[in-house]
């Protein structure tokens, strides 16, 4: 026998650790065991969970306060019975992240301070769909937002826009609810923009949003599917506490799963696609929503007062839903589903008939049940979750904060 | 504001290396980079790539030859031109890793020895699908091969048995195509072998296949859906060089999405499902498979043979095939799916429908191209990738096996 074969061959050797990087990796693992901490923790519990010595530990610890990444406490209640706890805690003020949000509703935008906390959310009605329009109203969202931070002595240090649709190289693919092709929102964000140096990423609302959502629950949810519904229908998928972008970070095109092989004509050119039955514009059918109010609320006003037709709709599109949620459940074995964006207000009258295909259509779900429910952060999961992911470089490698310090007390906007 | 989430915490926050550990830890780095280079290595080069130095490189490489994991080589092409290498290299003796499969046309056993080299590999028909009269048979075949090896100065240490369905725990949660619920396959196969202390790993099919190719492949794949077909249907999903289980390992399960909401009924009590139409018993129908022949076997033949109902079942089962595979590369943004199990002797029949619907019905098909072919190991892919994964888990940690030398050689079998 001679069919050879070769098991598996790590990718990138490892390599030992080198003294020149063991102060930045040491002083990167204790931020990140102040960040695990999730309250104060003193220096002898850091030296004791990192193995590290107390005086290795005092001189990070120094530098970090310096940087205003962390802040020394009084005595402050951890929130369970018992002595109250002083220590070091992550800063309210310094390093901050924004996120940039196109919803069915409107425009959103987000900061987020190194804890956590959401330090600023708005909301503006957009301007049509048109790329240009829609990223010059973020635009001048993020100028308003930046000024009103500043103020509170925080930086924002880098920003993420959620867009609905796969993005390859900051480039928006395709984003079929806006009618855009080959999108280079980041371009069009930056020069309407005051503040020209900011770093910004680019990524799909519906991943950006299961981040949100994974990060709301303090990793208490390890993996989960995410479905935005809105214009378009797109999810994020959580496994095992990582999101899992796939191969070229174009995972979880949910809205283009087939319910009916040989359904209506959706705008992608196939036929039966989810979306044909479940976006909001499937929803409405044809009937125009009123002036001065957004698709979401037309839908649940109609639903509240019972009007037949909505009713109706909504119904097909909870069956299209839970026929599309088991395919994609049978594929990735996942248990927990979040309706978020819009769907998240629509749940009460979508969820009864997915559940229904759900439990009939997963072939585990006969002795392992599945559990669908509205997303915890609502329609501002994506807007959130782009603005922690902004922070979240910050919390993972600290030092590239630290190294921007110099310019930190200078405005970020040019005078 | 005060919507208090959390970034990512670690979930097991990092510690540095101890020095108790240091020894198996350079050791097993070592070994590695002696896999990863694929043919003959230097102690020279070995320690430029570790970064370790030459005197523990020197006594590492003494530990490996002494445990029968290494050989060292006289001159020997690398394949390419240029000068004759001399080295260490991956010993052709010593651990082996054994791998059993059930497949729609029987049973099959398979020896691989550390260099990955296929060094028995054998194949019986299977007395029915009762799980005692099935692993009774597997547990003839891997005594049969465990004696024949044991003359080459092998020995096998684990066995990795493949099954047709979701596995939990070593329970085979269930196996629609062979009527099984529940069953614990390795305490059946432990029972019926001399081999009383082999250690016995139990996994899905489809899962070992595609780790199968992904070895076979040299890692030049990545990215790619192993599609199992047979008398049942599964995926294996590998995506970035790792397998993708799921949260419970059930990940795959093509069979069940489905094609039309309201087609045939499914064993697993659902419809329309994708088993309903391209599975080995849809495609054959209710005509009855010639007495000793097999399912693939017959369906070639009378499709060699221009017989019309079976090329129509073939296009239809090909159609069937493309929409479920349409939604499985929506979910995860994968481009490459290999055909594989009984499929990959179908392939010439199926693929060109299959394409079609994939061309029409995943969304970053218009610009990304999909490739679907026949898998490198055609129907032997899992009973391969069952003995790879068995033998990989030396490869990964070589010190379990120097651990076990004391027992070496002593015959493995009661005597």
């Amino acid at each position: 026998m001679s069919a050879q074969v070769r098991p598996s061959r790590p990718r990138q050797p490892e390599r030992p650790v080198r003294q020149e990087n063991l102060r930045t990796l040491n002083l990167e693992l204790v931020f990140r065991h102040i960040v695990a901490a999730g309250g104060p923790i003193s220096r002898t519990e850091l030296a004791t969970s990192t193995g590290l010595t107390r005086p290795t530990i005092t001189r990070i610890a120094e530098e970090l306060l310096a940087g205003q990444l962390i802040t020394e406490g009084g005595p402050a209640h951890n929130g369970r019975a018992g002595r109250p706890r002083v220590g070091l805690t992550l800063s309210e003020k310094g390093p901050a992240g924004l996120g940039l949000d196109i919803r069915a509703d409107g425009l959103a935008a987000c900061i987020v301070d190194l804890t956590g906390t959401v330090r600023h959310l708005a909301f503006a009605p957009s301007a049509g769909r048109d790329a240009p329009d829609v990223l010059a109203g973020l635009a001048h969202m993020a100028d308003a937002a930046i000024d009103a931070i500043t103020a509170e002595d925080l930086t924002v240090v880098t920003a993420t826009l959620a867009v609905p649709g796969p993005v390859h190289a900051g480039i928006v693919q395709s984003a079929p609810a806006l009618g855009w092709r080959n999108v280079d929102a980041g371009a069009l964000l930056r020069g309407a923009t005051r503040h020209l140096d900011l770093p910004i990423t680019v990524d799909n609302e519906a991943n950006l949003a299961a981040l949100g959502e994974l990060y709301a629950s303090d990793n208490t949810l390890s993996s989960f599917v995410y479905v935005s519904g809105g214009l378009g229908i797109g999810a994020g998928i959580v496994l095992d506490g990582q999101l899992m972008r796939g191969a070229r970070g174009w995972s979880g095109e949910l809205g283009h799963v087939t319910v009916h092989p040989e359904g209506e004509p959706c705008p992608c050119g196939s036929r039966g696609c989810l979306q044909t039955y479940a976006s909001l514009p499937a929803i409405l059918s044809d009937e125009p929503v009123p002036a001065g109010t957004t698709p979401d609320a037309a839908i649940t006003g109609w639903a509240e007062a019972g009007r037949p037709a909505t009713l109706a709709a909504l119904d097909s599109a909870g069956t299209a839903l839970g026929i599309a949620l088991s395919d994609m459940l049978n594929i990735l074995d996942i248990d927990t589903v979040l309706l978020g964006g819009s769907f998240s207000l629509l749940a009460s009258w979508l969820t009864a008939n997915a559940r229904a295909e759900v439990q009939r259509r997963v072939l585990t779900a006969t002795w392992a049940p599945i559990t669908i429910r509205p997303a915890l952060l609502g329609p501002d999961a994506a807007v959130i979750g782009a603005a922690l992911t902004s922070i979240d470089q910050i919390r993972q490698h600290p030092t590239t904060w630290l190294a921007l310090r110099p310019s930190h007390s200078r405005p970020t906007a040019p005078a």
